[in-house]
């Protein structure tokens, strides 16, 4: 099934208890594009100032990442965060944002896109979520991420937004906010009162949990002592889940649940080096043989 | 193979945000004792006051517990413990704490007890759990907990314990706390260079982390939006696990794999009623089919 993906593409400047990285590739869409294309062609969609370096192009054209909705607005400037990591490094502390291109019109979705049929929202105003999901007519599943700064500033249009999709991903964190339930199941619940089919909170370190109205899984992270660089973990569980799914075409529990370990996977790979670092060197075989070992591990015999 | 426990035994008063529950029969040796009993015969070293109530020794009698070990000692008062848990409810406020007969004189351990081959050493002050360990040469396991304060006040008296046992299960806090790393498995590895076999991390509602010099294995707990009060968690958690062990007599990695989950199903039951409500009511039948639900949960397919 046909992939599609929208979200950030931008500069970041990260730095960790086990180094810093300055100007590099970084961006919801790029770690999302990159993880899923991993399991099958991946169509992006984002925007990009003039100030984009070409090098960066380079990364993406290794991979099956169709570029025809990377649109390159003369006159405006490429998106930038930067951010650092403390302690046990499970959330990241913004130390600037700059939109710059962002902030203006949303991309272009490219004609070729609209038979898209499996759709993944990273996060961005739920506003503009809602205007790509028009955009997709033949979408079979729809995802949507979000972050706390919506949750806080646009509530309302969230819940809007949960209405138009099958599935949520976020983190623990804003499901808490969103909901104001302290359990994650009842927070997981009470997303599914918004209309998804599924909702997944990510846990970070702690793995993550997918509710359905029938079902409650949860799978620990896959362990790994070399954690250098959490950025990107949750765009690369939802690559690594969303390509997974679009290249089976079938959405049920037992998919969703392999989908999730394939994320857990690919989000593995991440966060053991900085920027794309650690995920761009991996392949499918990789993925797969680290699969079978976290498959192995939760054989309980 | 024969287990002993040794442990507290005391009265608790204990606040969540479902309610409160005052001079309930609480303290690690009961937690263990009960959740371990689901699997095998659990002989108990313990000691309380002569205020200790009567109704509360026929909890015991209701299992396969062997009370030999259980010494009722004159002029002396049980032990009491208060505690709180608010938001998510991971981690304990004590509120206060009466040592009483635990601050005096260790209990006896009768002379039947001595044959022992699964020695399960609750938290209380290493030089104790050291002496304890003499106590059981038969002993082919012998895993010991500890808790924050112990790791603060004596470490190196702890570090000595580590050196006499097979395996060791504390929290996440704790392993931190104690080795200084903030990633679980180096800190869990650091455990492992003081000389046991195993170290298990609990993590509260993320699960629980195994160690050993050739794996690492994590778990997650089994999800439930039950959860009233966590006291007893960790001791649950310790009694399913060794009294699993004890009733096959091995402890390969295959094994401890299984002893984590057991211990996972035996907390995720006390979790969900105050005091010993939750475990209480439970059977071995019950465990097997929580333990069913949770092995599917984790078949990735």
């Amino acid at each position: 099934m046909s992939l599609v993906g929208t979200g950030t593409i931008g500069l970041d400047t990260v730095e960790t208890p086990f180094g810093k990285a300055e100007d590099v590739l970084g961006g919801s869409m790029v770690y999302f594009s990159i993880s899923a294309s991993l399991f099958t062609m991946v169509r992006l969609v984002g925007v990009v100032g003039e100030d984009f370096p070409d090098q960066h192009r380079a990364v993406f054209a290794k991979r099956e990442i169709d570029l025809a909705g990377l649109e390159t607005r003369a006159g405006s400037k490429t998106f930038r965060w930067a951010g650092k990591y403390e302690g046990d490094m499970n959330e990241a502390e913004t130390v600037s944002i700059d939109l710059n291109v962002i902030a203006e019109q949303a991309p272009k979705v490219p004609d070729a896109y609209h038979d898209s049929e499996y759709v993944f929202l990273a996060a961005t105003h739920p506003a503009l979520q809602q205007s790509m999901v028009k955009e997709f007519p033949s979408a079979q599943l729809v995802v949507c991420d979000t972050r706390d700064f919506w949750i806080d500033a646009e509530k309302a249009e969230l819940a809007k937004t949960l209405s138009l999709v099958g599935g949520v991903v976020l983190n623990d964190g804003e499901a808490r906010m969103f909901t104001g339930e302290t359990n994650l199941i009842t927070a997981g619940r009470r997303i599914l009162g918004f209309g998804p089919q599924f909702v997944i909170i990510k846990k970070g370190e702690h793995g993550a949990m997918l509710c359905t109205r029938e079902a409650v899984v949860t799978l620990p992270s896959f362990p790994t002592d070399k954690v250098k660089d959490p950025t990107g973990a949750g765009d690369s569980f939802a690559g690594g889940m969303m390509g997974y799914l679009a290249s089976i075409g079938k959405f049920e529990i037992g998919q969703l649940r392999r989908a999730m370990a394939y994320g857990t996977i690919t989000a593995s790979f991440t966060i053991e080096d900085f920027s794309l670092r650690g995920i761009e060197a991996v392949n499918r075989t990789m993925v797969d043989e680290r699969l079978a070992q976290y498959t192995d591990m939760l054989t309980i015999g």
